[in-house]
C-alpha cells in the first residue's frame, strides 16, 4: 500500500454538500421538464444534425415519484482532455448516488479518455477504488486521453462497446469539444434506436464552458486559486526585493477568465485581457506602450519593479499577428519545400522575411528574433504555428525593454527594468479540489445520475446559484443542443457549443477595468495565500470573484 | 486603507507559541552561561580577528532573576538578503518582547537592508504597523536588500547610525553571510568600548545555515512546503494526462536541501543531489545516463512520464563543469577585448572553443548551444558566469533527449519522449508561513530580545528541540565565532560561518537513497497539497522530513 500524504488522509473524510433536492430518496426526485429549447444560433441547421436530440426542455428536479430509480443499471464514464480539480468527485458522486439507488448496479470507468469506449478498455469501480480518490486531484483514477468521438467509425466503436457492455448510460467528462461530442453520440444513439443515455458533466480550468444556464466549469475554482496564491507570493517578493517586473503567462487557452479572476485577487499592476485586445485591435506596440508607461510611471515613483498577467492567448487575439499566423500558415504549407531546404534558422527568417507581404511583413520583422524562430520552429502536425508554445510574456519582456531603452535614452525615463518570467499551468490541473469545486463535482456527478434515472439523454449536468451557499444550490440539467451553434473548423462548418470568452460589459471585466489605473501606477496587491480546507468560512468556502460578481453576491 | 484577503485577516488572529522558558516574566528570565567554546575551525586565525568576542560560551535560559530586563532600550531590526517567510514574525516577536518588558523601549527597523543603518533610514514600529504583518509572508514591513556590511569605511557608517540612534543593540536578520557580518559588527562594536549589542537570527529557505546548534534556518520549512505543493501537482498531472516528463529545477543556490526535502515529501522519479555529484565526482554524462535509464525502464512499462528535481547550484558542482567555468572566468577576464570584438554569439562559441584547453574543450564543445551562450552572455559585474541563471534543466532535456534517439536508433528504447522544463523560486519565498515558521520565527525574534536583556552580544539566536511541539522547545544563544571557519573569497582568506551542504552519511540523504532506486521506475508519488494553517494537527504542524530524519522523530 502506497503512502499517502496527511492532506490527502485528512481529505477522505471530507464529506461534500449537495443541493437539497437531491438529498431525497431517489425514487422521490423528480424531473421536471419545461418548454422545448432553442439552439443559441443556426436553430435550422441544428434541427436537421439533431433529428433526434434537438430541443429537448430545460430540466429541474423537485420531489415526486419517479418508480424507475431503483432499477439495476450500468453506467459507463469517461475522462476526457485536460485535467481539472475535482474530477473524481464527479465519479464519487455519480457512483454514490448510482448505488444509493440501486446497490447493485454498476460503474464502469474507461480507461485513459474516450479511447477507453472506443477499445473498450475500462475498469469496474467499487467502494475501495472510489474511497481512495474522495476529494483527490488528478484525473488518475482512470486516466484521461484527447482522442475524440467524432468520426462515424467512432461513434459505431463507441455504439458497438455500448452495447457489448449493455450499458444503460455514459456520462462524459469534458470541456466543450467533448460535450459537443456527447450531443453527437446522444444523438447516434438515439438514431440507432436504442436507449443508452448520453450525459454531459461540464469541466475545464480555462472558464470557458459556461453560459446563461452553466455557470461554472468545474476546476476554475481551484486553479485560480493555486494561481493567485502563486501570484500573491510574487507580488509580495516585489515589494520585498524592490529588484524584478515579473511578467506571469497564465494557462487558459483563447479566453482571458483564468487571468481576469487572478487579477480579481491579486491586483497586479498590469493584466492584459485578449478579448480586450481583439475588441479595441489593438496592436503589439500598442500592449508595450501600456506596459512601458505603467513601469515609466512607477519607476518616478520609485518603484522599479512590477506584477503583469499575460493570458495564454493573447498572441493570436493581436489582430495584427494573428493575420500574420495566418499568413505564415499559408505560406509553410504552400512551399513547404523550399522551407525545409534553408539551412538554419537565420536564413528562415530571412527567407520568410521576403516572402511575407504589407502589414505581415513588417510585425514579422519588427519581433525579437527569439520569438520569430518559435513561429517558424514549434508547429503542429498539420503545420500550423502552436500559439500555446510561444512564450509570450518573453516576447513583451523584450519589446518593453527595448522601448525603456529608447526612452532612457530620450532622457523621459530613468529607472531600472529587470524583468524574470513565469509561466503556470500544469502547476494546478491536478490540485486538491478547493471546498468548492469538491462540492459542486460531487453534486454534477449525483445530478448526472439523477438524470439518467429520470430517462434523460443529451442533457448537461447543471448545478446553479453557485454562489450562493450550496444550501441553496439548484440541480438539473441543461439540453445540450441549447449551447450550440455552427461554426467553422479546419474548414468545414461544425454544430459546436458556444465557448464562453470574457464579456467586456460583464461584471467581472468591468470591475477589473474601474480599477485597473490606479494598479497599473500604485501597489494594490493582494495576498490570497494557499488554498484552505480548513478554517474560517470565509477563508475555505469562498467561490471565484467572477461567480460573485455575476450573480452580484459581491 | 487596502483591502486584505481573508486568509490574512484570519492569520492576524494566529497566535504563535513560545517554548515554555521565554513565556515567563522577563526579568525572571536568566542567561545560564557555560564554558567557552571554540570556533569549528581555524581557531588561532579567528581568535586574533575576533579579538573581544571570541569563544564567548553558549547561552541557556533558565527561572532566575534579570533586574537589567525592563530596563527601557532602543534596539534597530535589519531584514538582510532574499526574503524568507516568517521575517516579520521575527520582528513580531522582537517587538513584543521589547514591549513587554518595558513599554517606553523603542523598536526602529532600518530601511531596504543592511543599506538602511548605513544611510539611517529608518522607520519607527508601533502597535499598528506590527500588527499589519502578523504572521504573514515577505520582507516588506520594512523592506530588504542585499548591501553589505564589510568594508572599514561601512562598520563605522553603521557605528555612527548606531551612536546617532543612542541604540541599545542590532538584530541582524540575514543568512551565513550577514551573520558573518553581524559576528563583525558585534566585534567592531566591542573594539569601539560601546555596549552597543548585535544579536544575528538564522534566516535562508535555501536551508544551509544549519549545524549542531542550529537546527534550521527560519523560511525553509515553508518554502519546501510550497514547492512540494506544486511538485506533487505535478506529479498528479503526469499520472492523470501520460504525456510528460517534467524537469523542476529549485532554488536553493549551493545547497540541495531544498531538493531533498522536496523530494522525502513528494518521491519524484529522480532527484539529483549535487554534494552527491561532487563526491563521486560525476560528470554531465553520467546524469545523463541516470535519468535516460529511468526514462528507458518507465517506457517500458508504458510509463512515458515523470519528474525530475535539479538543484539549482547543480551545475557548479559537477566537477568537470566546474572546471570549465573556472577555466572560462580565467579566459574572459584575460582576453575580456579581444572577447567584445566577436560579432555574434556564434563567433564567441568558436572563439572560446578555440581558446580552451584539454578536457575543458571538450566539455564546452558537448555543450547545446543555448547553454554555450548562457555561459557566455549571462556573466556578473566580476566577468563572472551567473551560475544560478544557466537553465540546468533544459540543458538537461536537452541532452537526455539526444541520448533516447541514439538508443532508439539502436533499438535499445521505444518510448515516447516530451518534456516540460519549470523553475521554482520566487513563488515560495514571500507565502504566509506556516505555522512552523510562524511560531519558530516569533520564538526566534523573542528570543533574540531575551539575549539583549541579559546584555549578550555575538550571538545567534537559537531555538532547538525544533521536530517536538513548541511545548519542548528550547531557547538560547549560540555564539557567533563558534560557527566560523576560514575560507577564500574572491582570492583572500575571510571568516565566514561554514555553509551547510547535505550531508552524505546524514539520516536525510540516507533515506532518499534507500528508497530512489524503486522511485526511478516505479511510480511512488506523493501529493502534499498546499499549506494549511487550521485543520488536523499532522495535517497544519509538521515539521520538515529532514527535521524529523535528523532528530529521529520520524
Amino acid at each position: 500500500m502506497q503512502k499517502i500524504s496527511a492532506l490527502q488522509k485528512a481529505r477522505y473524510g471530507y464529506i461534500p454538500k449537495l443541493p437539497p433536492v437531491i438529498q431525497e430518496d431517489l425514487s422521490k426526485i423528480q424531473a421536471q421538464l419545461g418548454e422545448p429549447t432553442e439552439a443559441v444560433a443556426d436553430r435550422e441547421e441544428l434541427k436537421k444534425l439533431f433529428e433526434k436530440t434537438y430541443g429537448k426542455p430545460i430540466a429541474t428536479f423537485s420531489r415526486g415519484s419517479n418508480p424507475d430509480a431503483s432499477k439495476k443499471r450500468k453506467v459507463g464514464v469517461i475522462l476526457s482532455g485536460g485535467p481539472a480539480p475535482g474530477g473524481h468527485n464527479v465519479i464519487c458522486g455519480l457512483y454514490d448516488a448510482l448505488k444509493k439507488a440501486n446497490r447493485e448496479s454498476v460503474l464502469i470507468g474507461f480507461k485513459n479518455g474516450p479511447a477507453g469506449i472506443l477499445e473498450n478498455e475500462y475498469i469496474e469501480l467499487n467502494d475501495k477504488i472510489i474511497n481512495d480518490y474522495r476529494n483527490t486531484g488528478g484525473f488518475d483514477i482512470i486516466g484521461s486521453g484527447r482522442t475524440k468521438i467524432e468520426t462515424p467509425k467512432q461513434f459505431e466503436q463507441a455504439f458497438k462497446t455500448a452495447q457489448e457492455q449493455q450499458l444503460d448510460a455514459v456520462v462524459i467528462i469534458g470541456g466543450d469539444d467533448s460535450n459537443t461530442n456527447a450531443a453527437l453520440l446522444a444523438e447516434f444513439f438515439a438514431k440507432k434506436g436504442t436507449n443508452i443515455q448520453v450525459i454531459g458533466i461540464p469541466k475545464t480550468i480555462d472558464g470557458d464552458l459556461k453560459n446563461q444556464y452553466i455557470e461554472a466549469s468545474f476546476g476554475f475554482d481551484t486553479a485560480t486559486k493555486v494561481y493567485s496564491e502563486l501570484i500573491g507570493n510574487i507580488e509580495r517578493d516585489a515589494i520585498s526585493s524592490h529588484k524584478y517586473w515579473h511578467f506571469i503567462r497564465l494557462m487558459g487557452r483563447s479566453a482571458s477568465h483564468i487571468a481576469l479572476e487572478c487579477a480579481l485577487q491579486t491586483q497586479p499592476n498590469i493584466c492584459i485581457i485578449s478579448e480586450e485586445v481583439r475588441a479595441k485591435n489593438m496592436t503589439l506596440a500598442q500592449i508595450v506602450d501600456q506596459i512601458t508607461d505603467s513601469v515609466v510611471k512607477r519607476a518616478e515613483k520609485g518603484y522599479n519593479y512590477g506584477v503583469i498577467l499575460v493570458p495564454e492567448g493573447l498572441i493570436e487575439f493581436i489582430p495584427e499577428v494573428g493575420n500574420l499566423i495566418e499568413e505564415l500558415n499559408t505560406l509553410l504549407a504552400k512551399e513547404a519545400a523550399e522551407f525545409e531546404k534553408l539551412e538554419d534558422t537565420k536564413a528562415q527568417i530571412d527567407w520568410v522575411s521576403s516572402k511575407l507581404t504589407g502589414r505581415n511583413k513588417d510585425v514579422f520583422v519588427s519581433l525579437p528574433a527569439g520569438i520569430q524562430a518559435q513561429l517558424l520552429m514549434d508547429r503542429d502536425p498539420h503545420g500550423n504555428v502552436q500559439v500555446s508554445r510561444i512564450e509570450t510574456e518573453k516576447l513583451l519582456i523584450e519589446m518593453v525593454a527595448t522601448k525603456l531603452k529608447k526612452l532612457k535614452a530620450e532622457g523621459k525615463y530613468n529607472g531600472k527594468f529587470s524583468a524574470i518570467n513565469h509561466f503556470f499551468g500544469y502547476e494546478a490541473r491536478c490540485a486538491f479540489p478547493s471546498n468548492f469545486d469538491a462540492d459542486y463535482c460531487y453534486a454534477l456527478g449525483f445530478t448526472a445520475f439523477v438524470l439518467i434515472a429520470n430517462n434523460l439523454t443529451g442533457y448537461l449536468a447543471s448545478v446553479r446559484n453557485l454562489s450562493r451557499p450550496a444550501s441553496d444550490w439548484e440541480a438539473g440539467g441543461i439540453p445540450l443542443t441549447m449551447m450550440m451553434n455552427m461554426e467553422k473548423r479546419h474548414g468545414e462548418m461544425k454544430p459546436v457549443i458556444r465557448k464562453a470568452l470574457v464579456e467586456l460589459d460583464g461584471a467581472p471585466f468591468k470591475t477589473f477595468a474601474s480599477q485597473r489605473d490606479e494598479w497599473a501606477v500604485e501597489t494594490c496587491y493582494q495576498f490570497p495565500g494557499a488554498i484552505q480546507y480548513y478554517g474560517p468560512d470565509d477563508v475555505c468556502n469562498q467561490p471565484t470573484k467572477t461567480l460573485k460578481l455575476e450573480q452580484e453576491t459581491e
